[in-house]
């Protein structure tokens, strides 16, 4: 079967200058990838007719489908609709349905409609409108020798709902795509060489019609394994029969068999179990607080967290031993452990985590190198801690033992739910 | 004088599948438009070589400089320098001096060099190598009919250093570009739209060698005044003549006369004043305190935080008094004021920032929406607070609600400082 290539053109000055980056097109790559479209190439221009015409001519060269993004705004530096207009020679004509949408969108807001949002509805006549039920701006689909292009909001949450729900399939209904499915496992703590050797057998007797992808972040490793088939449900059946094989060669190192932050994969544990969690931070600085809290609902499981940035806040707050402070350091498993216990006891949670370590780019001695780093669970069942030897860079260093600290909480909750 | 067009082509799977975000475009493109250049397109494309050739090709058509990232390093499947070789019909030669500064940066890491690495000494010989200090594949420097391609490595920090280092000043000195200057000046909490019709009058009298830009982000607004002149000294003084009118059109809106974030000025200020900080976060989960320990050296002004995510930690840890939370509700002036108090009491510290809001996508009501956030600052003059209707969005309200608290606390720290 052929391989559908796509082209993805962002539109808008403010990508070129650098004042917003565009993560539109990451996000548009997964999910095309997802469904077994090959991106060939993502192209960023400015709100300029002819650089965007060129872009569309060049893209037509090499993809049968450009999906556009941004340029549709009502403002006049947005010309997008008009140079498609010219492109495709056509006109623009009133859309009620739009019209009615943008109202309904208002509905709320009174004095919002006004001749720019008005100007909306307008839309060109040579296209098929695609109703945008999150945004005034419409998605419009152009077709031209077998050819797709379409032009959607560059507004990430109004981009993403109608990929979501309108684009991606149109676009298998249009190119008539193989069913694909993919299986996610999350793996953390082993390197991804390390891990590849290890999965080399596995994955050599692979049938043909399946692909293993490793997709690496801030040591959690994706592994996703796609299939294509005609059979869908006994695709799914021959795909799960190959991960199941999994736990003997990579064990404890499976964190999940989904595509799941940790921080939402916590969520979910915590909810199961009804159980409740708290934070003490040092050299993490709230910033595991901060990911379990960006997940909503969070604050049906998630009680607080003290941030123990000085010593002080250790031994005042959190009951912290100061002798142990001094005899050990406050980077030490004595002091990590307490700070867990601390926190637990203090905020009644079931479940604490606590970090402390040398963030950088200073306080790092020859003993205690930067990205020397504590992390200690505390639980039901008493309290573990580790040691971590993360990196140079502080930024790396708080988001390495941010994943850390998730990756400890979860499998002592894992460990309590088997009992 | 000429602009000098550039076009940035960036080159890897992983960006095409969505694996990472290309945030070295927005980087690149926002320095070099400070130094004048503009940046006509994006491309991103594989790490193959037809079509990293076509979009050198294309690039050409548009741009003096061609400035390429990516695909350069040692495995395989990084064709960059290959294709380059072909491209200008050149062939790979040995260079020593890439060789000896790929063994300085192992020189404490025995067994790192193998024919993989020292491969990385093989350059193509029609272009002029620029030693990269923090990385082992060197940048490499064509010429062709007066226009520039360069191709250095994708990682960000190697990019990063050459950029600073090599390039931008080899491309100021080979395009012989004018003197320009920044003047950054942040404001906070005007909207764009009604700070633009403040500053007309300003803004029509700025002479012709001056240009005011407007880079909004969460509610920040950086306005950057650029100028070109041949007198750099002259130059800046007029432009700090303007900038001097700024204050008596847009007054305390104004947080600072650099380009800085609020979480950096906030630590200088405090360091300033040899003051201590600590915060209570509720809806903000602790981002506030994530972003504040961001900073190398927070340790030395930030004590501690409490994430109050639970009402019995709002009362228990912070002593906010159940009875207000019973009759105004946790998200009430009275509560976010006793746990500004309340952690600034509990940490020893100068100063406290707190939050209550709801952040959604649950919790609101008719009477208090999602988005409804109290903000309060405590400090040795007293405590304040207001009420801010942020968004829908959780996201969106958790950092507009960050950045508010960093602006209401810097802006208490000033009139302190002031007296």
């Amino acid at each position: 079967m052929k391989t559908i290539e796509v082209e993805i053109i962002t539109i808008g000055d403010e990508i070129l200058i650098g004042q917003i980056v565009d993560t539109n097109s990451a996000w548009m790559g997964v999910e095309l990838n997802k469904q077994g479209f090959d991106i060939v190439q993502i192209t960023s221009v400015k709100d300029n007719a002819e650089h965007i015409t060129q872009a569309i001519d060049n893209a037509l060269t090499r993809a049968d489908v450009v999906l556009m993004t941004g340029g549709i705004g009502p403002t006049k530096d947005d010309i997008t609709k008009q140079t498609l207009c010219k492109y495709f020679n056509t006109e623009l004509v009133f859309s009620q349905a739009v019209y009615d949408n943008i109202e309904q969108l208002f509905k709320n807001r009174p004095n919002v409609m006004n001749p720019l949002t008005a100007a909306q509805a307008m839309v060109p006549k040579a296209c098929t409108v695609i109703q945008n039920e999150v945004g005034t701006a419409p998605v419009t689909w152009f077709e031209k020798d077998n050819k797709v292009i379409v032009s959607m909001p560059g507004v990430p949450y109004e981009m993403k709902h109608n990929m979501t729900h309108h684009i991606i399939p149109r676009l298998q209904d249009h190119f008539k795509t193989a069913n694909i499915l993919h299986l996610t496992t999350l793996v953390y703590g082993i390197p991804e060489s390390q891990l590849a050797i290890r999965l080399t057998d596995w994955e050599n007797a692979l049938p043909s019609h399946m692909h293993l992808a490793y997709l690496p972040n801030n040591g959690l490793i994706k592994l996703r394994l796609s299939g294509t088939g005609d059979d869908k449900a006994r695709l799914q059946e021959e795909m799960q029969q190959r991960i199941e094989q999994l736990p003997d060669i990579i064990g404890e190192a499976i964190v999940a068999y989904e595509d799941i932050a940790l921080e939402a994969l916590l969520g979910k544990l915590l909810t199961q179990r009804q159980a409740t969690v708290a934070t003490a931070e040092s050299c993490t600085g709230g910033n595991i607080a901060h990911l379990i809290t960006s997940i909503p609902g969070s604050s049906n499981y998630f009680k607080g967290s003290v941030v123990a940035y000085a010593n002080e806040t250790k031994t005042n707050v959190l009951q912290v031993n100061p002798h142990d402070i001094e005899q050990h350091g406050a980077v030490s498993r004595e002091v990590v452990e307490q700070m867990a216990d601390g926190v637990r006891t203090l905020l009644h949670t079931d479940y604490a985590v606590a970090t402390s370590g040398i963030a950088g780019p200073d306080g790092g001695t020859a003993e205690k190198p930067v990205g020397t780093i504590w992390i200690a669970v505390s639980g039901p069942n008493g309290t573990c801690s580790q040691l971590f030897q993360c990196g140079k860079l502080r930024e790396q260093n708080i988001n390495r033992s941010t994943q850390a600290a998730f990756f400890m909480l979860i499998q002592q909750i894992k460990r309590d739910i088997r009992g």
